[in-house]
């Protein structure tokens, strides 16, 4: 068995597909983000602006979160030292529970080490806690919660990105007294769409199914406190798990899911991803309480952030570049082919300081290749001129296709 | 269908079998470890002494990680805002994915957000790249392995813990030309016992299987640099996958492998527990290379813990406690039930400020429920005396087997 000439042929495939990714080294450099410095593969560095962070508010600078930080290392230490049941358990896990609790108006919340094993094994334990359990899954789903509802081989039902009827009708093939649970996201993050959550709630009411909502794009920056689109509809009543992430717009790490208590007290009985794994440092769950804290009344962030996208998108659509609009703070510009998406990247990079890395699969299907923006309240007017006039320049260069500007 | 119904049956199986599982909150002290205060549910608080922690060397109140932490905050922040793929590469990464590999006398390493989901995504991803593989797993690998190989439906086969003549069993009834990974532990963490490896690796070469080895319980105690069991007997070179953890003697968060370049470089881009999640905070991955750096050298530290162990064990055996003692650092001691297990560890910390979980099923095999203390360079020797002391008195108020006592 020749292993080496598998790797090699495996490597060759992305290669192949244009899809072979390199990692850009970058420095943040605290207090100046979105500045940044690139480490280049020669050894020297280069200033840029980071377009395609997911520190959606800047709050992985913000002093409220370094303090809690700096404060929890000096207190007590590095790591936690062990798994949430054999001694890794501290006041900042339980603070930071309460914090997530209180965001989402739910009895209890339980912290992941991220936001994917969160779905990962929330998903997959559910089967175990409900036998029987038939999944409904929006196409579209993050790898995360394919890869939780895929692992025990449980009933799943994968229904069109947010196809209501479609949803519908697969529930009504099913036999009505078996136990459902359907599974969706708040915000797409590749496209920024969102989807048609009171209708969802609707049918999930009429089928006596359970709702799991990933809000992992949508909290901080979204609903009167931060805590999503769910709350910005007033439906976060009607959604029976919320997950989410404390890495994107809380700027720090980890993930969690908010429930009932009963549903917390059973996914931390029985999920794996949740047992046998040393919990997050103090260190890190001391700052995303902070910015959990900071952010249910940061609504000034928000609104920043919103009109910092509104400014991008309008400006990038009157020049006609193929940009997808559905109202969310993610401005996606569509490519449609690896190549041609990584060379513009890499241009936008090397003669403009901008980074945007290029988004292929599997991160979006096969020809819906993309760059992807990610307009903060701390990019200034200047970065976002900068960036229309270089995104206008390397349309023009390449004789990239434009849209008809209607009206 | 009523969800709240069965999961209270799920839970109330846990109380009826004596296994739920209430977690301790526990506030470490930095420089006092393994002194910290434990938050008692009425709101008082009380020292301890910690004695269950995987915090093994100590080194998650060592200056030079909390330093590099500190520093690391100050210059950059504090989450990675991204993916590796997506923004989330720092020099912060790269330096510490260098620290392992020289560590390993590997040409890489790979970095995930825990040991847990680097076991995960790497089991389930080796099939992807080695159509066919079958996977021989040690019947008591960690929870984390056994997900990873059961996660996609490939081809494994269970052999009896350590039992080399099963293995090759196995191995020889399988077709000679598909090929083959060993999965299997070095300190196999519950037993504190130490797997075959030469033999094993023997066989690997035999029968022309892949050998992948988690460190997690060995990397910094174990060999002259600290590279865990593979590199004290002189057999790394042999592996071709070393996992490990940060978390645990480094004292801080995150896991890893260590492989070829190529290895490497195909788990990067294949496995989804690797690409869809944020990267670890810059701040942790300094912390963790700093303390990988320091224990390259710290022998003291291991000599220091090798003989806190050892005093232990013998103090223990001493007084007929039936401990299980294989010459590692792990000391457990049996009790075999899960409600006298979890009484014992309750008046160890009401009476005597001693914390030590129970650790019972799923964690080991239902009957083998057991005290596990992990001795330190930190604890004192008064911390032993007491330690020895108290479950002295406890074994005889319980009137508790003693075993023989040998010569
Ligand atoms: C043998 C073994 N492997 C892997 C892990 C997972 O390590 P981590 O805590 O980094 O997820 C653990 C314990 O947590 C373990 O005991
Ligand atoms: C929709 C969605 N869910 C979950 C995750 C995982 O979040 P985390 O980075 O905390 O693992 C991501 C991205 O990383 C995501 O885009």
């Amino acid at each position: 068995m020749d292993f080496n000439a598998q790797l090699d042929a495996a490597l060759k495939r992305l290669h192949d597909e244009g899809r072979y990714r390199t990692f850009i080294d970058i420095e943040r450099r605290r207090g100046h983000f979105p500045k940044a410095l690139w480490n280049k593969a020669d050894g020297s560095q280069r200033e840029i602006t980071v377009w395609c962070g997911n520190d959606y508010l800047g709050m992985g600078q913000h002093p409220v979160v370094l303090n809690a930080m700096h404060e929890a290392i000096d207190a007590t230490g590095a790591g936690s030292g062990g798994t949430r049941n054999i001694s890794g358990t501290t006041v900042y896990h339980k603070r930071l529970e309460a914090e997530i609790a209180d965001l989402h108006r739910k009895e209890a919340a339980l912290l992941f080490t991220s936001a994917y094993i969160a779905n990962d094994a929330t998903l997959s334990t559910l089967p175990k806690l409900f036998p029987g359990l038939i999944i409904y899954s929006d196409e579209l789903n993050h790898a995360s919660m394919i890869e939780g509802i895929r692992r025990n081989g449980g009933a799943k039902r994968i229904f069109r990105h947010n196809d209501l009827a479609h949803l519908r009708a697969l529930l009504e093939a099913d036999d009505p007294a078996a136990p459902k649970l359907i599974a969706f996201e708040s915000i797409y993050s590749m496209d920024g769409d969102i989807s048609p959550m009171k209708a969802i709630c609707d049918i999930a009411l009429e089928f006596g199914a359970l709702t799991y909502l990933d809000e992992v794009h949508a909290v901080g920056m979204y609903g009167p406190r931060g805590a999503g689109v769910a709350e910005k509809l007033g439906l976060m009543g009607r959604i029976d798990i919320i997950n989410a992430t404390l890495a994107k717009a809380y700027g720090v790490m980890g993930g969690y899911i908010a429930a009932s208590a009963k549903m917390v007290d059973a996914i931390r009985s029985y999920a794996p991803g949740f047992i046998f794994t040393t919990s997050l440092p103090p260190a890190v769950a001391a700052g995303a309480a902070a910015s959990v804290h900071y952010l249910k009344t940061g609504q000034e962030l928000r609104d920043q952030q919103q009109e910092n996208a509104r400014v991008l998108k309008s400006r990038l659509k009157a020049l006609g570049l193929p940009i997808i609009d559905h109202g969310t703070h993610i401005v996606p510009v569509h490519v449609g082919d690896p190549v041609h998406c990584k060379k513009i990247s890499d241009m936008l990079l090397e003669h403009y300081g901008i980074y945007v890395q290029p988004i292929n699969f599997p991160t979006v299907p096969r020809g819906t290749e993309r760059l992807r923006f990610t307009p903060s309240p701390v990019h200034a007017p200047e970065d976002i001129d900068r960036l229309v006039k270089a995104m206008d320049a390397l349309w023009s260069h390449c004789a990239l296709n434009r849209q008809q500007l209607s009206a």
